[in-house]
């Protein structure tokens, strides 16, 4: 697999291993203000979706869209937010964020001006907890897991 | 088609049209940090990707993927970004951005924090005019163009 030594994602998982396929994972970013955060991350280091092959890129938006599934029917989200921008970590990776009305950022971007502070934790504000979403997540996916 | 009368990519092309097929349009957004900003707009009111059948999903990532590489092709860009939020226009549409490492924002994201002002204009240092650009991104496309 091409790895690039510098890359953070060549490196380590990127954040709480949910799921690991031969040719993507899906890690949870913890993140205070978005705890229901998933990233869908390709395995090898490549920079642009059209860089794979149409079947790799099938392969990973179907997987982008299972999350996206598994958050919706799980948390009823105000919204789906995805993402793969990759200014700063070039290696190429898919943001699946559900979002809330009552969020700290909501409805601005999750990179964009705060607009309020949430309390309690906006984690305890999900109806599913962290771990359980996480096992949500790992257990809709038919492949193995490590 | 699904229409929703108060939804503002129901009402409007949404910018500047640059191809109408019958599921979906690509559209120029007028940005001038962001001159090579284009949007994929599904045409009915669909809300998440996740709503949308296989073959509907597939013609839609295919036609943000083929507008990715119109524009890796003709500008050379640092980064592409690509994003479907609809915080705030929950009509499915996806942002398809050419990023520069000189752009007004790099490496935020285009919602994240001002780095720099940029001058000339931005459209300015593109190696192509944006009226060709648009030709490019519509030429490019098989299916017809109103």
């Amino acid at each position: 697999m091409t790895q690039t030594p510098e890359c953070p994602l060549c490196a380590a998982a990127g954040g709480i291993l949910v799921h690991r396929g031969e040719k993507l994972r899906v890690i949870r970013v913890e993140d205070a203000d978005f705890p229901a955060f998933y990233r869908v991350i390709w395995n090898a280091h490549v920079t642009e979706l059209s860089d794979l092959a149409p079947a790799d890129r099938a392969e990973l938006l179907n997987e982008v869209v299972r999350v996206e599934r598994v958050l919706r029917t799980r948390l009823q989200p105000t919204k789906i937010n995805l993402a793969s921008l990759g200014n700063m970590v070039p290696h190429l990776h898919w943001h699946v964020i559900a979002r809330f009305a009552w969020d700290s950022h909501f409805p601005e971007p999750v990179w964009g001006t705060r607009q309020r502070e949430v309390a309690p934790q906006a984690a305890q504000r999900l109806p599913v907890g962290l771990p359980q979403l996480d096992a949500l997540v790992r257990s809709d996916n038919q492949l193995s897991c490590t």
